[in-house]
């Protein structure tokens, strides 16, 4: 049988798959063949949801009362979340200005509907989180990458944003902590970018879903000194919620009323379930569950980062917050994901190749998330000892 | 304070609220102060969840094990929902070709998404769903009203959509049954649109989410002897689960495997406890609760229909599915928009004004549903009927 002939968007072309699909496809055939693999490619917290936002979900779910809520989402959990901001970092957000969405996803996707003109483009740093440029290009927007390495914290700089601005610029999105290199921008330097793409007459969109995931650091918000920067977060990580899909933007004064109108067509409201369940997040006892998941991540971090070292994975900038260590592999090969697949095959551990995320230098980045147990990081650094042996 | 300038996209002047949202805010207001509100703006069953997917939502809960899903949904429940179209509709789907959304919504997104380019036009009936027009322009494609009206059961016909093909057309999209109107295609006219479409090299999206909501007729499905049309489906209405956010997309075949990029980046999957949940809504007990809702609706149908007929309101096309009535208030008014704020205002039901769903004639129409019971329908009927007095 040949393939049928598909009528695609041009946009089709240039949307691509996470690679690491492929690699997670090939885990479960092994698996299926009985073999151990240890699961270092994935991106969400191992753990279940915490107990207290299963009680609530459940507790909402006994009424049955599951209809569609208000589009920017229900009114207490706006409220809740404006209070976590003020609770957690004293930074004022009104309610008003937060969207509730599936995911930080839907977060990503209204910001960039919302101000994206075909032909403009976005600066994004690469590596970096894969869907943002495909989420640019869905809207006719142009990604432009703006290659950053170990020696700025793989953050962009001042200077290498004002290099790549052009006349159709938009804006810049960055994340702290970041995917794939788990590293942070401090404050100030937020500070930096926000002035200068303010000063262009563009928008700062700072992705925070790994709020809260930080490691010998306070974690922060732009929020706190910065009101006209998009603000894009999510229940999926610190609040270990990813299958529930649930996120929120923040958005500058008058922005929500505007992006409300995209969000009811895009997405109606977000699951009604969901955000019952989220208000459970804020909670003293949720919030003490998840700091000590967050301790149990710095204790993963500070085993896997020097046994990987030790291995030949070089990490020049030290990750300092969300899951992941993005290691330099050419030490060890010259192409990651001949690598990848070998330590799969023969070592039965599961890491995303640099392909998945940009053009900078890929093939000779590797990254490891530390979303699997103490016992399971300590076994798949012995299998790859064997391995590379 | 003035309003701070707002740095938006083009698109954004294009894309409308829903209307009824303002209506719907007014009727909270009112109920805040004590006064009864008879809700027939609601394009949702008023019926909780059904039990068995409630239950099967708590027993998953209990796990805590909410994590991504693949992009296109769980395997089982592709495979249930492939199995419902052979069961009920004898029809031969395979799993591959369903992708698993949140809500229709994100089914008409991924759909347009994947086919449009910018410029392209899709031809749309008016009245219409009005997100349906807002997902086009979003990703820059051009909504083109085909106009119409009681004589063809407000569907399009052959020749009208004939006459408004251009040659950036990329397709048409129908609902069956439809909204706001509630009529159907039958199966040959929904073959005759799809012949004259593909003839031209377009595409037809069949809008199915009302599928099951007939009265008098059986439902049908147009994958039964069309396997190269876009169906879209959901488990809001006829499932009543709308705040659980689940829908799918039928592709033709080859399109599921493209789409699913798009899917990881929009979605990265859809609610996972709302996955599981609707494994249970094709269990023979759930079915059975379904059938009974059905016949409550067509209850309530023949209760509304001679009851507003009798107050003025003309229904020239009579609707045999879904939960509408789109009523011509030609003898009552000039303006649905005036006589829907004085019916909230005295009389205290809610009906959804023409101008929601389109350009055609809008002022003339109103939408009721009977998503409340049918006590309250007949007191709607009495509160109508004392203030047209
Ligand atoms: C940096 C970043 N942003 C956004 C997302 C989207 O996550 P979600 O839609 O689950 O909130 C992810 C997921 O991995 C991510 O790593
Ligand atoms: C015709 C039609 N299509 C699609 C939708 C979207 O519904 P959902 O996203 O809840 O499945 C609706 C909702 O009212 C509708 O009436």
């Amino acid at each position: 049988m040949t393939a049928p002939t598909l009528s695609l968007a041009d946009r089709m072309t240039d949307i691509r798959p996470f690679h690491v699909m492929e690699l997670l496809r090939r885990a479960r055939e092994l698996e299926a063949q009985g073999r151990d693999i240890i699961h270092m490619e994935i991106g969400e917290p191992d753990f279940p949801s915490p107990p207290p936002v299963v009680e609530a979900a459940t507790r909402f779910l006994a009424r049955g009362d599951v209809h569609y809520t208000p589009a920017l989402g229900i009114a207490p959990l706006r409220e809740a979340i404006a209070r976590f901001y003020q609770d957690r970092f004293g930074a004022d957000v009104a309610p008003e200005r937060i969207v509730v969405t599936p995911g930080a996803s839907g977060a990503l996707m209204l910001a960039l509907a919302a101000t994206t003109n075909p032909g403009d483009s976005w600066l994004l740093p690469d590596p970096t989180y894969p869907s943002n440029r495909h989420l640019v290009r869905a809207f006719e927007g142009v990604a432009r990458a703006v290659p950053v390495n170990a020696d700025s914290a793989y953050q962009p700089t001042v200077a290498a944003v004002e290099t790549a601005w052009q006349p159709n610029t938009r804006g810049l999105i960055v994340a702290s902590p970041a995917n794939p290199t788990g590293t942070l921008l401090t404050q100030p330097e937020i500070g930096a970018l926000r002035q200068s793409v303010r000063a262009r007459g563009g928008q700062l969109i700072v992705d925070e879903i790994y709020q809260g995931l930080t490691y010998g650091v306070d974690s922060s918000t732009a929020l706190k000194t910065m009101d006209d920067v998009f603000v894009v977060n999510s229940f999926s990580k610190y609040f270990g919620m990813t299958g529930w899909r649930l996120g929120w933007l923040v958005a500058p004064e008058g922005y929500a009323r505007e992006i409300e109108r995209l969000a009811q067509h895009f997405f109606i409201s977000a699951s009604t379930i969901a955000q019952q369940a989220a208000l459970a997040a804020f909670s003293p006892a949720c919030l003490d569950i998840l700091e000590s998941r967050r301790q149990a991540f710095a204790e993963r971090r500070n085993t896997l980062l020097p046994a990987l070292r030790d291995l030949g994975f070089k990490v020049a900038s030290e990750p300092q917050g969300a899951f992941y260590i993005y290691s330099d592999v050419s030490a060890l090969t010259d192409d990651s994901e001949t690598l990848a697949r070998r330590l799969i095959e023969e070592a039965g551990v599961a890491a995303t190749p640099g392909i998945d995320f940009g053009d900078n230098r890929p093939r000779q980045h590797l990254r490891f998330a530390y979303t699997t147990s103490q016992s399971r990081l300590a076994e798949a650094a012995e299998r790859i000892r064997r391995v590379l042996a």
